[in-house]
């Protein structure tokens, strides 16, 4: 693997490896490179949560981590996102981690430049870290993923997210159904085929994933308060309560308390949301093994 | 010790163990612990020297620094700094050294979250390891507080520092007055009851503590040029002729040169500003490992 | 070697010690210093590629790195920067890189302060590490300086670097000619007298070294297009073809492509633009071992 930018670039095999390291490292595995690894974290559009999680799973791994700051890079000066990264892999840099407004911005980069590349986020594209820590997440539950079924409320359009994780746990075996308000699911695709209302999906589902809410661009949009979407398509503490035994709560955070979900639920028995954000520590420290490794 | 945030969690005997690790590691003494220790610095509210001088202490006891940046975080996505913290536990940072504007702003963590909190300045409240770090510069200088008599001068209804220091040294057994402004020194309060002229208090202090001038609230207000302040309040080269012998000078800085003091004086014989830096870092030092070892 | 802060301060024998040192370290050669180092990064100008140059340069070196961020800090709050770098040089920086947008803003410090201070560049004047990375990248390829011709095309006048290779390179024994604008070349000067038209400069030059344009500066102001200055003064593909055999191009970047230099030639089999990089951070490890061990 000489890249991580995409989950279509990652066999069903490739992304079981990857959890199993995840999982050998939650249980304590220490691996350090016989080299000095050099990582660069490139963050145009601001995540704090992204990016510390890779800053921890680098100092984790024993890398030394060159800081680079958007907001006063050569970029400004015009540069090409290709001459900064060609700098910085001249200046010795073995991985750089970069998210992006630009979907598919590493289409420049692949194949004419020798470090490697984790895609933290581009645009409207992939987050295949985020994708991976879920998997890791879901799999540390319930062993596999056969025969699962995982439940996605929210708005699929906006999340990349979400689109990888459909894919991924329906090549594993699992089915994904989705919920939220129906307009967000009117096309002719399969999300719209396997829409169920929230009260439904809530009383079957063996994972219940909730998507952030972009207040700007929805609820308003939708003429629709805060309170008004969670009575309809929030988890309440109501909701909760018809949850099946040994289902699970996810959110890639951050949350909105009591949005998407009542503010009691975040750090309830169910719930998985910081038990995520601890994951992909581990699952960072997979992928990026992984790269150096090959 | 849990949590650092404020000097009333101390007793006199916890200070004194402080100051005293603080010696040691001043003396050359050498620590680190068995497991990697992580760290965030979360200022939010700039301040250089106590942000650096924290991360020279975290160095030097070997932990590592997980960078945050707090224009860049998710705080801004409306977060709480509960959620926050919370995902900093999650991602395995053990200490959080936090600056906020907000007075109190602990009092949402502590008890809630698991790492350890050392409060860096909170509003108009506490800065523990400053007071600290004054204390231990006049131990260094005097070997203990008893018969002590220490001037406090300046603005003390704006200096979290100096309301600490104030009864820190009091428990400890010096005894502390006030000058500056009468203005400021007008309520019916210990201070008040305590206030001298400033050539009075000069010739009988073993220590002259000045406070930093607020230029914007208070000079102007009061329309005097810092001319007139620093002649009338100020530690002009005539008076510090008039100091007893061995009294020492201290001032938080960033020093006004020319208004608190004169610019000839900051780094005169009797003048510990650099050293109070100095101290800061073994101050930080002991107080990071007490937290870290309990 | 307390400090470098100009290439003047250096003689001929200790710059060629310091190439010595830098294709030391090029080759593989490992060094750290018995006691921890710290260093402090001020760049109170934004420049990615410096920065990240001396940052990778100390940590190959074993040095730790106390963050310093420009637009939070106290100077912001009216501190000089005399009492900042005695901040740092209090909360014990050994060696602080500092680039300032005021010339010879060292002045104040050298002798003053006892942290060593190297110059990553003030305001129009000396930026010595970036003539040491040239100087080396030439050495490096040709073996030794005697009887090189070194072209300098575009604008001497803003550029502190080629002022300060001019000078060295004719010290080790290097012919130095100007191209460029003509009316760039106007006073009575050495690079006046030493100016030629770029087409003859191209084909006898052994070493074709062209500097940054300033777009807003220069080529606004001459009511010149970008293209206009390429096809008069840049590097055109037609021209890289005339060039000698074994000669070599290079440029500090970030590169303006296709006006100084045609996009297609930034990564010729000719151009050690990138090499530039790569060996800047040798050089500046060179530099900060040099300033540790004396």
């Amino acid at each position: 693997m000489r890249h991580l930018v995409s989950m279509n670039d990652l066999s069903k095999n490739e992304i079981l490896t990857i959890l199993d390291q995840a999982e050998s490292f939650a249980n304590g595995e220490k691996w350090s490179f016989t080299d000095k690894v050099f990582a660069a974290n490139l963050f145009f559009e601001p995540s704090t949560r992204t990016k510390t999680s890779f800053e921890m799973a680098e100092r984790k791994l024993g890398f030394e981590i060159i800081p680079f700051e958007t907001s006063t890079s050569s970029l400004l000066k015009g540069e090409t996102l290709y001459d900064t990264v060609k700098t910085l892999e001249s200046i010795g840099v073995d991985v750089a981690v970069i998210r992006h407004t630009q979907d598919k911005y590493y289409e420049d980069l692949i194949g004419n430049v020798n470090l490697k590349i984790v895609n933290g986020g581009d645009g409207c594209g992939q987050h295949p870290t985020q994708s991976l820590l879920d998997l890791f997440t879901i799999k540390q539950e319930f062993g596999s993923f056969e025969g699962l079924k995982v439940a996605i409320i929210g708005d699929l359009q906006h999340s990349r997210v979400a689109k990888s994780n459909k894919d991924a746990l329906t090549a594993l075996g699992a089915e994904v159904i989705f919920s939220g308000p129906r307009e967000w699911f009117l096309g002719e695709n399969e999300e719209s085929q396997n829409y169920y209302e929230i009260d439904e999906v809530i009383e079957t589902a063996d994972v219940v994933m909730l998507l952030r809410i972009q207040h700007e661009r929805h609820v308003t949009k939708s003429f629709m308060t805060k309170e008004q979407y969670h009575l309809q398509y929030g988890l309440t503490v109501e909701r909760a309560k018809r949850m099946k035994n040994n289902s699970i709560i996810m959110h890639p955070a951050p949350v909105n308390r009591n949005v998407e979900i009542a503010d009691e639920l975040v750090e309830c028995e169910k719930s998985r949301i910081f038990k995520q954000m601890q994951n992909g520590v581990f699952t960072r420290m997979a992928v990026l093994r992984t790269l150096i490794e090959s």
